[in-house]
């Protein structure tokens, strides 16, 4: 093979996400060199190419072909299932591959694994990469958010091509080099979380206007088209909308009415809540999205529990209340903004948590920048957090930003309005009411915590604190209630 | 030494909590031997021994004098700070003990350090026991609950020792052989997992009566010791109603005021919810005490942010209102409980799915039992659970047990005035309304998971269920939304 016939890049494996991605990269002007596993989908892939306008893509069954036939130093990105089939794509490919060369992983991988990875191949002089990629099918082959991460020097390799096939929006590509190690891997998994809370909150807001205010799902369609046109312009809302304009070709009616309320998952919100917890940073939106998603899955309980509930007398929706439809979708609106900024709260403190103990010095205004295109939770709001850390690169909470305090200042009736008519009434809005606790928590300056400590210091000698003094206290509480006790008499 | 002279059991580690329990031990009639690194904490053990009675134990400096000295089979319980001292002290001791011999952790471990060491010392002929303690100081010396999992022989060896040193309760002691492998430490990750729930309500409560109700300090305690003669009876209320009572010696009015609202933690809490997502169970008011904790923490960060709302016109404590006192107390009674309930559910469900993971067989009703006394949950309540899975063992939640359902119907309406109040007013109270959303989620038959699972087909073709018909589908949605699009136009 002549140098001049070289790919610029290679991938390796070619399920939908794998081949879309593929010919992007083609599409741009890279030549690009395809491997699978199974030997179909190699052929669907340059079958696709060449339908998709003679794109500068090459298949190859063999692994060993495959390797040779890139540029050095070689990058090649792949596309499998996370876990053990990455490890064995790289056990494979990294036989015939050489120092300097580049193993880039596109999966949704925990970043302990691409950590533990970049390390093994370094002893065979590879450099390595985790790169979350987000948007899904569509976004793999038009325009995805790219998230690398591991050695800057493999960044350098392939700067040009993932400028090129990312999305592009207002201030450039939607890409950067988020850090060392797991980095990419780490911010594609909280990417996540914040998706799952995305996706929970919207399906609240429809909870709401479906069951307190008696929308039809036209009338939600409709609602979400015009959502759409303000504040909230996002991906998910426009998906949303579109959703329940969708008639059910089976039977009567929307086909959304047909669905199992049963959510399934993949494991990265379940990683974000776990690494919430690790990190001792409060993520309750993201948790209240997991559990809802836990909780749907108990479908046939659920539907046990609800019939021994009313046999007890609790119906499903408590009463009904008169509410002027208008005013109650701007409340709802309200209140899904400013629940959606608690949870992007949550996701940028638990990002700026890992880096500090990683040492990454994540850039969360430039990850809010490249989250604008591309990915799920792409929407116009992004642009206003990236000035946030504009104004303020140390923000302790996007909370306190000035604009998004306004905003939230400005929503907190209407929201407490959404989740007390909806408490009223047995509607449950677990990501609302969890993002309301996690604001008026944050923005109180004394807490009831002062009892917890005493409990902690009464049963288990932990200490406390004071409030009007430095050092440690431990009292004998026990023995000076009973001090006291005697003047103590049960309030009736 | 003459066989005559061997102790029937040995304890190593020697702080406050292994001092106690030896003491304990000795008072119960079994002769035992202590051991400590640090020898002034064996003459220490020594003294207290002989001025509680002269109760028979003997101290070692030398951990082979102290491991000889015990009959065989040798049962040595250690009481250490978890992790790396707990593998130091095992070096030590299994040195000098014998194939058949047995160690028994009696510290907050993570249950799988202790399946590792019951491998590690099994190579050595040795049994192991990771076994939960709970009741602080005061427990370990009058009554713990003792929760011992591990090989079922090292527990027959023990098992007299155990059963006269737990806190007796009207039937039986408050231990119970657990389970195998980590079963012990597990239930102790999520006993304590409940004791942060607890904590967290009732620190909700008080909140609640104090921010809405204005009750004193003096007040609040009356309404504990009231509550302590109730449904509510417990520890940790009565320790509640203590605390309110002490008086600060160091400046005017109550300790409880003087006391800094951080709230310390040690990693049981953490490690519930993490395991609680490992699992998929829905732990959301766990979480939330522990998200409390986290918060509580920032207190600087915290008062900064009161300060910079209260600039954009939101006050601590929004308005005021009128409240009945009576009424609030009630409700607030009320509503601890049903939210109590709702944690004590997503423990035992947590329990359950462990129990399956690890084909554990644990038994939660006699779980519910030997905590009814000695522990920091202990309370009249657990009876209640204990019965509960007794009429129905393969109950699928507490919630739905024909009594408890019953009372949480009974409580549900005042719940939701306490939250819906306290949110009205920005006093959060995070656990109470994650056990309140959790309650309304899991009673739906119906929830807007559909629209979760519709939005994951279209932008990932993740697939969906009907209701209707089995089977799994995927449909076009961005195309069949073309279709109808014409036809809707924005609700405005």
């Amino acid at each position: 093979m002549e140098a001049v016939d070289l790919s610029r890049i290679g991938l390796a494996g070619l399920a939908v996400m794998g081949q879309n991605l593929a010919l992007n990269i083609a599409e741009k002007g890279f030549p690009i060199s395809v491997y699978n596993r199974s030997s179909n989908k190699v052929d669907d892939t340059v079958e696709r190419a060449k339908d998709e306008g003679n794109l500068p893509l090459k298949g190859f069954h063999d692994p060993k072909d495959f390797v040779l036939s890139i540029q050095k130093p070689r990058a090649v990105v792949i596309l499998v299932k996370a876990g053990a089939p990455v490890d064995q794509t790289i056990a494979t490919l990294s036989n015939y591959m050489e120092p300097g060369d580049c193993i880039v992983d596109g999966g949704n991988e925990w970043y302990e694994n691409t950590e533990r990875r970049a390390k093994q191949v370094a002893e065979k002089g590879l450099l390595y990469l985790g790169m979350g990629v987000s948007g899904g099918e569509e976004g793999a082959r038009y325009g995805p958010s790219l998230m690398p991460g591991g050695t800057r020097e493999a960044y350098n390799y392939i700067e040009d091509v993932v400028k090129k096939v990312a999305a592009q929006v207002d201030d450039g590509p939607c890409v950067t080099y988020v850090g060392e190690g797991g980095a990419g891997n780490f911010v594609k998994m909280v990417h996540n979380g914040i998706e799952y809370g995305d996706m929970q909150l919207i399906s609240e807001a429809y909870d709401v206007l479906k069951c307190v205010g008696g929308l039809s799902n036209e009338e939600i369609a409709e609602t979400f088209v015009e959502w759409n046109r303000g504040e909230l312009e996002s991906f998910l809302v426009e998906i949303t909308a579109d959703i329940f304009t969708v008639k059910d070709d089976l039977a009567e009616g929307e086909l959304v009415d047909k669905i199992l309320d049963k959510t399934g998952m993949k494991g990265t919100g379940k990683w974000t809540v776990q690494q919430a917890a690790e990190l001792s940073i409060a993520a309750p939106t993201i948790a209240a999205s997991l559990d809802s998603r836990f909780l749907s899955g108990l479908k046939e309980e659920r539907e046990i529990a609800a019939k021994i509930f009313k046999e007890h007398g609790l119906t499903d929706v408590l009463g009904s209340q008169t509410v002027d439809k208008k005013r109650l979708i701007d409340d709802v609106r309200k209140a899904l903004y400013a629940s959606k900024i608690c949870s992007y709260a949550q996701g940028m403190n638990l990002l700026r948590a890992k880096s500090a103990e990683k040492s990454w010095d994540l850039n969360l205004g430039e990850l809010a920048r490249i989250w604008k295109g591309g990915c799920i939770i792409r929407a116009v709001f992004l642009d206003r957090i990236k000035k946030a850390y504009d104004r303020n690169p140390k923000l302790a909470s996007l909370l306190v930003d000035p604009e998004f305090a306004q905003e939230m200042v400005d929503r907190q009736s209407a929201w407490r309005r959404v989740v007390g008519l909806a408490m009223s009434m047995g509607i449950s809005t677990p990501g609302m009411s969890a993002s309301l606790a996690y604001f008026d928590t944050y923005r109180r300056g004394r807490l009831p915590a002062n009892l917890v400590q005493a409990q902690r210091d009464y049963f288990g000698a932990h200490t406390y604190e004071r409030v009007d003094r430095p050092g440690s206290y431990h009292s004998e509480w026990a023995k000076l209630a009973r001090k006291s006790k005697t003047t103590v008499k049960a309030y009736t």
